[in-house]
C-alpha cells in the first residue's frame, strides 16, 4: 500500500472514531471501551489514549479542539473498559480549561488511575487566517520511497509489527529507518508519512494519537525496547487539510535516563498543524 | 553590572527563596504572600507563579524535583496573598505525581482559580551520568558585550524596567535587541545570559522561573505588547552547575494569534539543564 489510502470513511465514520468513541454516564463522567487495536506489543499506545480523553473533554467543554492538552501518564493502561472522569476548570470567551482522569479497574477489583490530564480547548476555526511562521515542512522522499510495517518480511524487522501497525498507513523515510536494518543512524530523528487506513481523514483529536504513532527516535540511537512516556503536551495549531500528513521527530537531549520527542505535524497545504513534545524513559545499558 | 553577579547569597537565603516561601496551613495547603517584586509592568511573572507552585509541590511529594511540569494559566494573578492546594496523584518508587492550583480572593470575596498545574517529581541526583546528548550551547556574545535593562537610558527603550527587572541580572544577545532599538529582526529568536541579581545560583525551582524571564519573541518579531501565556511546560534534566545560566528561545509558528516559544536553558558545564515550551497569545494588527 503506497499510496496514500482513498478516504473510503468519513470524520465521525471509521475505526478511530468507533474506537474513541465515550458514553456519557452522568455529567461529566464517560464510559469507554478500550479497544485491543491500537496497542504496540502489550501497551495500549498512549497517543490513542489521549485522543479518548481529548474527545471526553471536547464533549464536556464549551469549545471543541484542544488547543494544548497535557497528559501524566501514571500506569499502564489495558485494552477493556475504563472510565474518563473530567472536570470543568474554567470557562472563558475564547477559551475553556478542563482536567480529565483515565482510570480502570484492575485485577483486585480497585481503580486505578492510568492517566491525568489538563487541557485548555478553543475553536481552531474562529483564529485569523494570519500566519507568519518561519517553520518549513521536513524534506524527505514521497511515500513510494519509504517504508512502513507491510514493507518488512513476514517476521517483521520492522517491529511495529502490533495491532496498532494495521490501522495506520505509515511510510517511514529511509534516512530515520537503519535501526530496522541493524544500522541505526545515531541521530535522534524519526520522520514519516502518516495516515489511517481505512483513509479517514486527519482533524484535531486524530492529532492527539499521531504524535505518538511513529516508532520511538530511540531506535535510532540505538537503544532497543519500550520508552515509556511520563508526559506528553500537544499544541494543535490549525484543522488539518484532507490528505496524508507528514510527521517529523526530533530528540537532542538523551540524558540520565530520560530523552525528549519533539514532534511536528505538516498537512497538505503545508501548514504546521501541530507540535507535541514527550518527556520519556530510557533503558540505558 | 558587567560581570555576573558574586554569589553573595547561597540558595535557600536570597530574595528568590524568601519571596517564594510557603507556609503549611493544613497537609497539602500552603499560604504564600506573592510578591510584587516578580511583576513586569502589572503582572506577576508567570515564572515566579511556577516556582511558587512548584515549591508547594516539592513540599507535598516524596520526590524533591520537577522533572516534568505543566502549568495551565487561567486568570491573571496579583501580588498579595495566595493559597496553593495540592493533590498527591501517585506516589511511585522513582516518580511522583502531583497537581496543585493557586488560588486568590478577588475583591469580591471570591476565591478564584489562578492556575492549575500538574506535574512529575523525581531525584535529579539518582539519575545516571549517561549523557549522549546532539544538543549545543546557543552561540552568543561574552555577557560584556550583551545588555539588559540597567543599560537602558533612564526612560528604558528596553521595557523590562519592571520590579522583576531589578531582581534579575540579564544580558541579552545584541542581534536578539533590535526590536529594544526600534528595528526588530524579524527572527523568532531571544537569547541571553541570566542570573538572579543578588547572586543565588540557579536551582531547579529557579529554573522554572528562569524560562519565563526573557522578553518575550515577538518583541523581534515586531509585536509589541503583553503575550499571555495559556499553558508552559517546563522539563528540569539536571541540576544546575553554579554560575549564570545561557537562555536560548526560539518561536517557529506564529500563526493565528498565537506562538509556541521554546527554550533551554544551558548551564556553566554546558549542560542542557532545562527545556520549556510554552503556548502564548499575540495581539495581531
Amino acid at each position: 500500500m503506497t499510496e496514500a489510502p482513498v478516504a473510503a470513511v468519513r470524520i465521525g465514520d471509521s475505526e478511530f472514531d468507533r474506537d474513541t468513541a465515550v458514553t456519557l454516564r452522568e455529567p461529566g463522567v464517560y464510559d469507554i471501551e478500550l479497544s485491543a487495536g491500537w496497542t504496540i506489543i502489550n501497551a495500549v499506545n498512549g497517543g490513542y489514549l489521549l485522543a479518548v480523553i481529548g474527545r471526553a473533554l471536547a464533549d464536556s467543554l464549551p469549545h471543541p479542539d484542544p488547543f494544548t492538552i497535557s497528559a501524566h501518564y501514571l500506569t499502564a493502561s489495558q485494552p477493556g473498559p475504563a472510565v474518563v472522569r473530567t472536570e470543568v476548570v474554567r470557562t472563558g470567551r475564547t477559551l475553556s480549561t478542563g482536567q480529565a482522569s483515565l482510570l480502570q479497574v484492575d485485577e483486585s477489583g480497585q481503580e486505578v488511575e492510568r492517566i491525568r490530564v489538563l487541557a485548555s480547548y478553543g475553536d481552531l476555526d474562529t483564529l485569523p487566517d494570519d500566519v507568519r511562521t518561519a517553520a518549513k515542512p521536513p524534506a524527505f522522499p514521497p511515500p513510494e520511497h519509504c517504508f512502513g510495517p507491510q514493507d518488512a518480511p513476514r517476521d517483521g524487522v520492522v517491529p511495529g509489527s502490533s495491532a496498532i501497525a494495521d490501522r495506520l498507513w505509515l511510510k517511514l523515510d529511509p534516512d530515520t529507518l537503519g535501526w530496522a536494518l541493524g544500522a541505526p543512524s545515531g541521530k535522534g530523528e524519526m520522520r514519516g508519512w502518516f495516515g489511517l487506513a481505512d483513509g479517514r481523514d486527519a482533524d484535531p483529536l486524530s492529532l492527539l494519537m499521531t504524535v505518538d504513532g511513529l516508532p520511538p527516535t530511540s531506535f535510532e540511537l540505538g537503544i532497543p525496547g519500550w520508552v515509556p512516556t511520563i508526559e506528553l503536551t500537544v499544541h494543535v495549531r490549525c484543522r488539518p487539510a484532507p490528505g496524508p500528513l507528514r510527521v517529523s521527530i526530533t530528540t537532542r537531549n538523551l540524558a540520565g535516563g530520560f530523552l525528549e520527542e519533539d514532534v511536528e505535524v505538516w498537512d497538505t497545504a503545508d501548514r504546521l498543524v501541530c507540535q507535541s513534545r514527550q518527556l520519556a524513559r530510557v533503558r540505558l545499558k
